[in-house]
């Protein structure tokens, strides 16, 4: 396989490219994420987001509202910067390593997505004229989760002389903050206070916790230094920053190298979470370092076999996808304890919440990827139901359960509950992953475990929010649909295609699956009845699905139709994202949409509407579209494939694909786009190869786009592991483990032996 | 003129009577209002809400959003406590006047509407079993407005001694907070601080400011005591409380006296507030207490004269009625610096806040008693124009004025838009008052110079918010009618009626004064072309109002009628007022209205529908109406009483009428109601008397209900001074100033000359 895994970028050390390069050379290993901030620093009016996270560890904290109307929420939980365990300032003969100040004649970034590292290599001059190569590479490990180390290796390219390392261990750090940007936290305390802390022989511990949460984080560091002479440690205390000071000669020409480990654990895992830190580093550091990143190698060379997608004709967007797709295993979690944030653990933007991104738009490429960590993330919902009951309580149900539309531990966050709370298309989201992995998966276990409680509960949602009108249509009032430029309608067509999706799965599976006996305790429990099963079926059957005739289109919902078309033409380029810059109200009482809605529902429920409704909707959409959210054009683009429109896909797609790699929504600093990045992967997966799985099976349709000369990927379904390849004129299948296949293409049923690949012109 | 002109209460000095009865007994005069506190303090455990107010001094406060969307309001006003005069601590012989802690064995508290003041009277036994009699009567003066009386007498029935009084003038004092009732603020600093504070010789003197609004406060206090015997003072300062001691010798069966008078000025009127009070307190002082009791008494004269409603046949409403006009007086402002706050000057419910109150509730009193007061008020937001421009800009429009939501100073202060700012439906009942005004007063000079710019910017704003539909029908979308548990919604009745009201006066009253030289200006000021004026009209003929066919009933919104009802049958008492037991999404998705909404809509533009729909409409939301709001049972009463529905017309007149006189809302405590109270007026006037004055003049179709024998009122019109008797069976209306009047009876044109009476049989 000859596939390019490395970014590399030029490091400018200018203030606006480096925090865009922290989130893209981050490391994150789906439990720990360490922002790729500068080990030396910067100056203090230099922006910078120096973060380190573990996954699910957070701090609850008060958002009042500005009128307190009844069962708002006035606290949310957020994530919290751990600690900083990145700092390391060197001296060379008393001279400051500080690239940023200048001297530097060469740098450079690298992310190596196969052996899992980054690298930033800089070759400097002090004032004095001495010269040092210096080269860091830094990895979160894969296997060892707990570990992220920094092998920090000088080079005096001109001078004998003495290196100098302060390396810190700080137990108390701030989050980032920006009061202007409604995306990011307006506050930034220290969430976590100091317990314990100190050195034990050249190790620095600290174990810290938070106030209200009671989250408790444990964070050790020790260090390696690999050189030819004797080396010299001090450590001190300043306050909660815990120092190592290491004096090493260094010779011209030599290379000397300081290995840092850090590990972390939580209370939310760890009974004792300093033991485990302790046991992570004697373990971790008892092993040449190499054996490491041999491990870490190895990982990536499994995760690559199961996953790697390759497209041929397009080297940009090639590396794009495989960038995209180590972010979503840098993003995913190993356990059951968290789900995937909105910026995986890459930065803080939207504090660390998971949203419906993460099953809409993640889970499919887990699905197909990696099925054990598509399930973690459901388990992690089946978790969280009684919080999800809570929440529906909270609203008023009586019956159901209601996903919180942004949360940490599965508690409702959102302050602004009209594009918040109102937006139950996540019990949508939720129950139509579930169902896909169940599908792709033949995971009955899963479903009578887990799966089937998390649909009967949000299927219980829909019935207790829609109402049968005179019409005898059911329908779903004063929701928020995907689209937020809209909120708070009648009838949004996405959401009520996906509640009838999720009612029909419900009730059928639990008729499939009522014999079980796990099933019939789950009945009891939930005092479920043969007429609530019935009247799910029957709501799903009648629900209301607004059809403009007039257009020949669905409306997004009841009224949008009726409103003005906003001026996309005559709107100033400065004034994208909409959201900054216009009052809700303003953007409510327009047809302007924020993101796919209706154009998301035609994709995942096509057989609702015929080919030409669905393509004139596209074409409508596509005219009041912003695409102000990350997570629009990816469903432009499989929604076009669908349609054929083959043009569009691939530009939506090229949209879609190198969002973050090109920075497109000026707010990759903050993080990456963690949804549009599975996103881009089901643009070609399910867009461009018209992969489907649903209670039919498997089916395909592929086709390559214009301009690109072919593409691959290996996918998991029903145990199998199989490959499709799609050439201009021809796909093939192969199967590379597992039992024959029956699949269809397009309508055709084929079959697929293990004896040799299928193949098709086309 | 025989009317019962005192409100008569027991006092127990039980802490759940205290705050009402500080509400009740309050004293107001439109410039300030002082809680009816007791002087001697209360326990700190005790609720109270001891607070003096001036009308429009205010300070500006962070209301930070839980999420900051773009232009959401992030800072309000609220309305400061300003001192407190009121403290006058009593011991007799070294023994505390404190009834709160028992000793009383009879007490009472009157509010004499005739001679405006408040008294309290309360017969004391002190544990050593000396007995008092203690008399305080408290007045805010009518004509010298920046003054409040405490004349506090004393008479010792069983012994001789000596009286101490201990009075104080706090000049920093803090706001009332209820962080458990959204409807109140939720904390409470002191707002202003002291600037200068002092005795000059018995004088004490603050002056204070606030830190973010820069309003200065000013006040002093004096004291004259009547006695047989020398009194002794003496003066000295605690922090920001100056206090008077003065010991009076006292012999049994002797009366002596402490008159306390305090003087407020404000840097929004006044150059030199501290001036001013010096100013005010010596005018004050160089004449008998008696002389200001008798202005006061003169000045109420005049005020009953123009206004004295009278009831026979149900004192009690006769009463209630008198009471509820009483306070309306006591909260119009003598200037162009304040609106009418929701409460008033008697408390600080909604932190002393204007609303759309004033206008649809009061004003029309003041219109028909004292137009020079409403026309006050409705210069008052002329002054506050500008700042309504800018609430429009700030919600996206290119053109016209949207009046704030809630407001001190013209800027909105409400922080939750979908039941605030959304609530359009202000500008219409600004411009509903401004027609009003004229309609019934011919005031040209006003509208040419405020009233037909407001008119006109109102108008601009509903044609830059609304938009023809497919139909050709002009909707309004995306707006929040009176009825606040449905927010947001498309063409809600109330809404697109008053907003074609507004549309069609402006541009006929446009074209009526246009050859006006101030109106040309005007023209030329806001640029209005006449195809502006044109599309006014034509947006106005083809305002949309939704009608159902299969009810026979218009709608509250497009798509009210299709949410299921809810069953308030089943819904338990303690769960009222909703807005306080559930979650606002829960509210919207049902049939359940806080208030009238449409039925006012049906009352204040009756020609828009057949009165078969209107009482089928009446009907309808009756059944749904909760009446959480205040501003409701007086609404159905009226137009219970415009349908011929006569007995329910008496029934929701009572709820209104005695809402505060029987605290039926149970929040009477916060102040009283203010626009309620005037709607009990207008459920007369408008009501019963069917006194209505449009384009076509005045007419009126009175009864009097079952169970009452006969009410009378006089009025203003064009100039005129008349006044209508009803009687079962008759009707008279008589001229008692003024030209001859030709007006309608019903469909019938009639005329009323100066010589005699017209009556009818009814």
């Amino acid at each position: 396989m000859q596939i390019n895994a490395r970014l590399v970028r030029k490091e400018n050390y200018e203030p606006k490219e480096l925090n865009l390069h922290e989130t893209l050379f981050h490391n994150a290993n789906g439990y720990i994420g360490i922002r790729g901030t500068l080990e030396e620093g910067v100056p203090t009016d230099y922006p910078t987001m120096r973060g380190q996270y573990i996954a699910g560890a957070y701090e609850i904290i008060p958002m009042k509202q500005a009128e307190s109307l009844c069962n708002l929420v006035e606290k949310k939980q957020t994530m919290i910067n751990v600690c900083d365990t990145q700092t390391i300032r060197l001296s060379v003969n008393g001279e400051e390593f500080l690239p940023i100040k200048g001297g530097v004649s060469e740098a450079n970034r690298i992310l190596d997505m196969a052996e899992g590292y980054t690298e930033r290599t800089t070759v400097w001059t002090s004032s004095s004229g001495r010269v040092i190569r210096v080269r860091i590479r830094r990895m979160a490990h894969f296997t060892v989760k707990e570990l992220f180390t920094i092998e920090y290796e000088v080079e005096a390219l001109n001078f004998n002389g003495e290196a100098v390392f302060d390396s810190s261990h700080v137990s108390e750090v701030a989050n980032y903050s920006d009061p202007d940007d409604p995306r990011l936290a307006d506050e930034s305390p220290c969430y976590l206070k100091t317990v314990e802390q100190g050195f034990s022989e050249s190790r620095s511990f600290s174990v810290a916790k938070t106030e209200k949460s009671g989250v408790c984080v444990a964070v050790a560091t020790d260090h390696v230094v690999l050189s030819d002479s004797r080396s010299d440690s001090m450590i001190r205390e300043e306050g909660t920053t815990l120092i190592t000071r290491l004096r090493i000669p260094i010779k011209q020409n030599e290379k000397i190298t300081l290995i840092k480990y850090a590990a972390f654990a939580d209370s939310i895992r760890e009974t004792d979470p300093k033991a485990r830190v302790m046991q992570v580093l004697s373990d971790a550091m008892s092993r040449p370092l190499a054996d490491l990143y041999g491990e870490q190698k190895n990982y990536l060379a499994q995760f690559l076999a199961h996953s790697c997608m390759q497209i041929e004709g397009d080297a940009e967007l090639d590396d794009a996808v495989r960038f995209n797709m180590y972010q979503l295993l840098c993003a995913a979690p190993h356990d059951a304890h968290s789900g995937i944030a909105a910026k995986g653990l890459s930065g803080e933007g939207y504090e660390g919440h998971f949203f419906w991104d993460t099953e809409m738009y993640v889970v499919p490429f887990f699905i197909l990827t990696d099925p054990s960590l598509a399930r973690n993330i459901l388990s992690f919902r089946y978790a969280t139901l009684p919080a999800a009951r809570e929440n529906a309580a909270l609203l008023g149900h009586k019956k159901g359960a209601l996903y919180p539309w942004r949360t940490i531990t599965g508690v409702e966050c959102s302050g602004y509950f009209p594009s918040g709370s109102a937006a139950y298309h996540i019990n949508g989201a939720i129950a139509y992953a579930v169902i896909q992995y169940y599908l792709s998966t033949d995971d009955t276990a899963f479903m009578t475990r887990m799966g089937l409680e998390i649909l009967l509960e949000t299927a219980r949602l829909w019935m207790d929010t829609g109402v049968y009108d005179r019409q005898g249509r059911f329908c779903i009032q004063e929701v928020t649909g995907p689209d937020e430029y809209t909120c708070m309608v009648n009838n949004n067509y996405y959401t009520n295609a996906s509640a009838a999706y999720n009612l029909r799965f419900a009730s059928k599976l639990y008729e499939r699956l009522k014999g079980d006996e796990a099933v019939k305790q789950l009945a009891a429990k939930l005092q479920i009845t043969d007429k609530e099963i019935a009247d799910m079926q029957k709501a799903a059957d009648a629900m209301y699905l607004p059809y403009d005739e007039e257009y020949g289109i669905n409306p997004q919902d009841d009224s949008f139709l009726e409103k003005p078309v906003w001026d996309l033409a005559a709107t100033p380029k400065d004034d994208y994202p909409l959201l900054l810059h216009y009052h809700p109200l303003h953007l409510y009482r327009y047809q302007v949409c924020k993101q796919a809605d209706t154009v998301l529902a035609h994709f995942l429920f096509p057989d609702l509407q015929s080919v030409q409704t669905m393509e004139k909707s596209f074409r409508y959409y596509e005219k009041i579209t912003t695409h102000d959210s990350s997570l629009s054009t990816c469903v432009f683009s499989m929604t076009a494939s669908m349609l054929g429109l083959k043009e569009e896909a691939l530009a939506y797609f090229g949209d879609s694909a190198k969002l973050d790699l090109l920075n497109r929504h000026e707010n990759t600093k903050d993080g990456v786009h963690t949804a549009n990045m599975g996103g881009c992967y089901m643009a070609i997966v399910n867009g461009f190869a018209g992969l489907r799985v649903t209670e039919d099976g498997l089916s395909i349709n592929p086709y390559v786009p214009e301009g690109l000369s072919r593409y691959s990927f290996p996918f998991a379904y029903r145990g199998r592991s199989l490959k499709l390849t799609v050439e201009q004129g021809r796909a093939t299948l192969e199967l590379i483990s597992g039992e024959p296949l029956r699949f269809h293409f397009r309508d055709r049923k084929e079959e697929l032996g293990k004896e040799e690949p299928w193949t098709q012109k086309l």
